[in-house]
């Protein structure tokens, strides 16, 4: 039970940075983590009784223009479960788009936190809900009564999981048929800087003046650590969430590491800053992809993710120069291969460069 | 929208550090904070993948002489209930102590995550599970049958509530009345290494050589930022659970800063110097608080936590010396008012000795 | 795949009527079987859309002197679950006796239909809730904030498992502690027309007079094939019930079965007359063998069941003259065996001195 | 608190029979009716362990020529919810076809009772499950990992939604897929009779010789007052089944009765002589429409349902004679209204004359 020295538990060597497979292998951004060091001094009360979070409230609420809550969690599945939770009772219906992270990517959380509702996934191209299909599937449902699941929740996931941003008038849209028919509506934020750098509209504009009731805030892919949130922009909404974050093991006892975070997150709008480059290495990469032979995008490159269909031989070179990124099958397309690429606040210009060059070079 | 530079989010200032209520509120220690920096080094493969969380698997086993699976979660509640939902069905009895932390602290985390499980809670006068009663409650499920919950589990607080710790043929008493029922046997170790470090034994003599299944090793009471795990001795045991974890919400992407903390914490014996210096703070303050005429210790102080009677005077001198710590209610006493502190790795022993001077001086 | 005519199907004979182990293992009194046969006739809309379904909600009202919503279900079980899972969120506790059927003999139904709620015990020599033990413990759960379950229900059971029976008042102190705090009041009322036959009130004032908000109503231990219901006093406390119902498996397609055996158990009071003599039973059995040298009642009888403590030679008696009945652990007894008898509709009164005559005989 | 006598209970005049909405609206065959009050002699063991509940067993091993463990429960929904719960973890994926019961029909109930577990809705024109697309589907899922819920079950139901009916190598052709991936086969036999009597295999070669694990046999659209039942074809696949039906409320305290139904349906094949009326009478309804100028039958005629698109003063003038059926919407039929007719043992040749006359005259 004798260890080596630390210097020599040898971490084995970091992956290349000419990664594009997700915004989730980057690591933390430097202000993120001297925030964490900084909260460290001295004891403080526990569960989120201590001061930076409180000093959270106050911040969040100032940048959302409103009076919010917000309680930070470790990850954005336990946000999105934990907020459906809130909104969803165990016999209802979550609408979301069909590629919706809590429709396939989540392993049935909001199945296991909402003790058993149903999470309902919509069709369309681009990765945001269309409005008319999410009229006819809760008319299908109050058809069908009892014997259906009640329609409860609209989720939408801002960006979408095909890298396209809903407009506030989109999300107010869809808000509208949601009201209409009582249901409340969540926003999946976990690339929300990055739709928001994008829309250049403010965070109220972005959410609840567009009729979102409840945001998870994500921070974790774009330079915190671990960090998300859940926002409910109704204290209303919020009764009892308290001991739904406690029994899901969210509910830190030293709540200062999660909310010293956030306050360095949002703080002179690090988030933005962050987001503005990831989009901007997005842009850039799709810019170049679109002017290559043979090649073009799958979808607009509006937050930080493209989608290509690229020449065979093209991706292969990619491959064999060691930029990683994945293969990613895109619905009904039969002549091609298409690949996503995912780019964050850590991507590194030079590498997008390389990345257009290899392909070019090889197209 | 614009905030102040990050010197001025100017945090309200810190708790006095005269505090003994619980360890939840002492900061991490250096080096873990020195490990999570260490680890924020360019990209790294989310979700577990990366080499920290290999790293720790490795270290993990070397520390309990076998090769265990190990899975860092955010919180105690967390590890417990996952735990507990591995080795429990949902029409399953979890046989504690009736002051456990899965019966009285968590929100009914465990009847979560094990989809409606019962813990019940077995009376005794130190913490500790009480054989004879076990077996007692054992054999009233089977005589019910179907009608009661099925005998599933029995989980052993270490160091128990109380502020006790269990001996391994203790452990082993109750581990075997468990194996002769079928029950599987969970250790919840939020203090661990208090316990171990007051054993002298190994991690290993004091879990599954004396028949413990599953532990939920805690590390964040004892130094670390936020850092739990849930260690298996049997891989077949472990089947699936990753998946319990992800849809949990505590599969974390950036799961290298979990890992890192660990690592940190089980090299060189941290966890165990942590933890004799807590253990230390505590037998000072119950030795003192004993020679004091009037008072008197409620529990044997083996851990880092003391339990005494003390006259009233006495109590109310401490308050007004601003020292922080609990009124305790202790079961059947009614002639004297009882406290509870609590010490960490980060108690002073200035602080240690300031608190006994004030309760000698005013006694 | 050839069978004998019907008449072969020979089941093997039923057990003897000399039994006193429990209520449930008589059948069907005559008018239920036939309310069911006559319902038997042409189509009828199904899930509860019948007309029996209608009727059975404006008899039901008449009964209760107020207009309540009735959802009957096949079980009690069904019928206690469905209606905590109503009052009680998933982080929520139930207060009950620790003796209740809830806690101990529905193998964890409540906390899989409340989706992880907590029933939580409470001692009494009785089977009476102790209101100065709920109070302590609601205050408890409040005094641990989020790491407690919330106090949310409190759980009666008329008439209790020792066999006696709460008067109104006593109801009524024990819904006002629970109201106090914000609790909804159930009672599991499984026995509840042996209440009433006992304390000759009506059965609003032995419920919704008295506090309670929903009420199991129990048919099948005293005449019916299978056939439970819940029943709310306040609309709005039922809404959305019936997908609780459904969702379950209790929501029959064919309702009018269940609904035609509420009408005619509640048709002329046969619930009542059938109680009056399970309850005569009972007390005959009672004071007969009170009347025994060494033998002793161990609570007063006061609905149909019998907690007696007789000499070990007339409980082998009585065994070797194959009456059926169970030896009954008595909370603190010691010194004598104790027994369980249980009285229903159904009991002859031949059995009844039969069996007193066997245990003076003996004794 | 009087009521009028019996006779004046005064039940709503029933239904027209000229009715094809359901096979549940029709009442229990008399055989059925009758073995429940021949159940009602005497004193019963109660929660299963009668004579009845043994016989039961003995005639379902007989039928299905295997030694089967059957649990009979009140409704189809418990059946189903209850068979996957056994099979599927909560982080497990039930892979069916989009129109079926579990799907759309029974209010989230396997996702309540498997603990949040998914079911994933697979295309087909005709209500089969299409064999590339399970492969597919399963195929995803492992592709996406512990992200995904993990493949665990495939269910299939016969007779499936749309009217027709799995050949017994079309199952096969289903379970070798999911025996391939280690995934377990259920089998939705609401209607199980039915096709039975169309393919005129047996019992056997329809379930356990095709690979089917569990089958949901039901009863009550066939005949029975309400009985379906959860049969396993693998002792090892029902360890612990008996606790999940106490905990869900669907074990019976006098089971005889559900028990004895059962007895009644497969005894002397009644299962299969009312089956087979109910489908002669939907290929009598099916063969007249077909021959009315401007209809057509959308689905093959095979079990107890008819699918036909008829021209809207057809269906209009059917409506006016007082016939009750759905107009029932066919995926990608946008030029014709389409109804759905359902038959059952009960349906009268006479109404099924009148309807086809009735539709010929307004053709």
């Amino acid at each position: 039970m004798r260890f080596s020295p630390l210097a020599r538990i040898a971490y084995n060597p970091p992956m290349p940075d000419r990664i594009f497979t997700s915004d989730n292998v980057a690591p933390a951004c430097a202000e993120i983590i001297a925030a964490v060091a900084a909260a460290n001094s001295g004891s403080a009360a526990s569960y989120g009784a201590d001061h930076w979070s409180a000093r959270l409230r106050e911040i969040t609420s100032s940048v959302f223009e409103k009076e919010v809550t917000i309680f930070p969690v470790a990850s954005g599945t336990a946000a999105n479960a934990l907020a459906l939770s809130q909104i969803v009772p165990p016999f209802g219906a979550i609408y979301c788009h069909e590629t919706a992270h809590i429709m396939t990517d989540e392993c049935a959380a909001p199945e296991f936190f909402c003790g058993g509702a149903k999470p309902i996934g919509l069709p369309s191209a681009d990765g945001r809900i269309d409005g008319a299909k999410l009229a006819a599937a809760i008319a299908f449902a109050h058809e069908m009564g009892v014997h259906n699941v009640k329609p409860a929740a609209v989720s939408l996931t801002q960006a979408p999981e095909w890298g396209t941003v809903y407009r506030p008038r989109e999300v107010a849209a869809i808000a509208a048929i949601a009201r209409q028919h009582g249901l409340a509506v969540h926003m999946d934020g976990a690339r929300f800087a990055n739709a928001l750098a994008y829309l250049g509209c403010s965070p109220a504009e972005a959410t609840w003046k567009s009729g979102i009731d409840v945001l998870s805030l994500g921070a974790t892919k774009n330079g915190a650590l671990c960090a998300e949130a859940v926002v409910f922009f109704d204290a209303k909404l919020a009764h009892d969430f308290e001991r739904r974050r406690k029994r899901s093991g969210h509910l830190w006892s030293k709540m200062r590491f999660l909310s010293a975070q956030l306050i360095a997150y949002l703080h002179q709008d690090l988030w933005l800053a962050n987001a503005r480059h990831a989009n901007a290495m997005a842009r850039t990469l799709g810019a170049g992809l679109e002017s290559i032979p043979g090649a073009r995008l799958l979808q607009a490159v509006e937050a930080n993710e493209v989608f290509a269909a690229l020449p065979e031989p093209v991706i292969a070179a990619l491959e064999r120069a060691r930029f990683a990124f994945y293969r990613w099958p895109f619905p009904g397309l039969v002549d091609a291969i298409s690949i996503r690429l995912v780019t964050s606040y850590a991507t590194h210009a030079a590498d997008v460069a390389d990345f257009v060059d290899t392909a070019r070079r090889s197209g």
